[in-house]
């Protein structure tokens, strides 16, 4: 059978995710998860788990189960994420919590994690367990990365090698089960299916990669959203990170004063002393790193090229390739 | 084999309920769960499930599972209602958000749901999607329930209809679903599980009754809590609604003013409109009504009086009877 393009596989999940997932009543508890539902969202890791499933064989009917499990663990992570950074806004729109208060936002989260399971008891008894333990897994590190990424914040600075590790537990983990669990719906043997997981791992840690580089030195038009943004929060970031590990004592110095600053002077004098220590192209490297691993592994799954072309397409969308 | 007492049943479980359920690190996501782990609770809802299956045959090893699960949930469930209600003690210690602030708190609630699922992950394929599908159900139910309690907050009035509703839903079925997958485990008939959960729905109404009861004309010294917290708090109970239904106009004018009053005069004042109401009569007999329909439905179980008995002593310790 034909396989599906990303943009296919996109249109058919979208439709079937259009459903009711929840009941009407209480209206504030289950309103306020179906309003966060019908934000625009690009909707990545459902998408990767059916392509992920139709790379070893046709879409299980199952497999729009656990995509959906995964698609609402990820909002409901979303949604309690904006609570603990009081964050009124997220991609222009209101978050839960400012429009129906902290409390209904928070359950809302909690009842959207419970439907999630109820999705994934949907699916085939036999891949069931299995299935259960890498979403749960999965849930846990997800957590464990957003309580790294507040731990973080207090601290005056962090190495590489653990910014790295709370990178992979926010956000790079999510994205290898779902290419690994829909790699078992899929019926992938073992080796395959911990190829998918670490081509997702790398391409997560690629992604954010990419993501701090085009905060710094993005086109303002093409990212579509303000330019120094990580710089103006005082975020660290790949950039930062690496700027206070390889910046003379001058540099260092000047840095840790800026944390002071705001507006423009900010950002512009932080991106001089980023390029002064060469950040830029050290992080264009780090990407390339990442995506390159992230591509070793799709090319040792012993498939035809053709099957892997959606995947790599996705790839390709998520993360630019530097030359 | 011979049958084991509440009392011998609470300490088997906490005996294996006092084990690491969570990774060392990061240290504030999980040492905040396990600090709220060690204070003193009474573990009603795991040893009842134990109670339930062995009801109709020895407890299953997997039961310890689902019993832990159970547990785990009700604390997040607690630790999620304490950030919601901004207290800053439970029983007397200090709740999570208090000691870690909310954002951890928060997270550490969503973690611990993740693990009590991972429990139930354990539990035998036989019956896991059964399991599984009674404890999501009872989990929104739980979410339903304080969504509308704390909707209820803000109505002037409720009716007695929607407060029981609201009451089932926040209390009674954790406990008759704790019963309910128990009795599963032991093996009971379909109809027999409906009995299980039928007895814990309606022990659960007449517990809230008794303790809306005791908060309002309790012992101080037996009851353990401030009398008439309640009644400071503005809270809607069973008391207040039922005299907001059958008071007089002046009297229903009374207990409106009353809400801006402060202090013993306002609990007294309040009592005394409860008692000319005749609200603490009807409130034991409510209680009764409850505590018959729940035993009429242990009744109908067809196992021996003998196995009964430990369930008979929970549910006497639980609501005392009032002839």
């Amino acid at each position: 059978m034909a396989m599906h393009s990303f943009a296919e596989l996109s249109s058919i999940f979208n439709e079937k995710f259009e459903t009711k997932h929840f009941p009407d009543t209480p209206e504030n508890l289950y309103g306020s998860g179906a309003y966060f539902l019908t934000l625009p969202a690009k909707r990545i890791r459902p998408v990767m788990c059916l392509m992920a499933n139709e790379l070893f064989d046709n879409i299980h009917p199952d497999s729009y189960h656990l995509a959906t499990a995964i698609e609402l663990f990820h909002n409901f992570t979303l949604i309690h994420d904006d609570i603990m950074d009081k964050a009124p806004l997220r991609r222009g729109m209101q978050t839960v919590h400012s429009v129906y208060g902290e409390a209904t936002a928070l359950l809302s989260g909690d009842v959207m994690l419970v439907v999630a399971y109820e999705y994934l008891n949907r699916i085939n008894i036999h891949v069931l367990r299995d299935i259960m333990q890498i979403f749960s897994t999965t849930a846990k590190q997800v957590c464990e990365g957003q309580q790294l990424d507040m731990d973080f914040e207090k601290l005056p600075t962090v190495s590489l090698e653990r910014y790295i590790h709370m990178i992979e537990l926010k956000t790079s983990v999510l994205l290898a089960a779902s290419l690994q669990m829909g790699s078992i719906m899929g019926g992938a043997s073992r080796g395959n299916r911990g190829h998918m997981y670490e081509f997702g791992r790398n391409l997560g840690i690629a992604f954010q990669v990419q993501d701090d580089y085009l905060d710094a030195f993005g086109d303002p038009e093409k990212f579509g959203k303000q330019v120094g943004g990580d710089i103006l929060a005082n975020k660290k970031t790949f950039l930062m990170i690496r700027a206070m590990e390889t910046a003379n004592p001058q540099q260092a110095e000047r840095l840790k004063s800026l944390v002071n600053e705001t507006g423009e002077i900010k950002i512009t004098e932080t991106l001089r002393i980023f390029s002064e220590c060469g950040v830029d192209d050290w992080a264009r490297k780090l990407k390339d790193k990442y995506l390159n691993e992230a591509f070793r592994h799709l090319e040792e799954i012993a498939v035809t090229a053709t099957r892997k072309a959606p995947l790599e397409e996705l790839a390709h969308f998520l993360v630019q390739r530097d030359y």
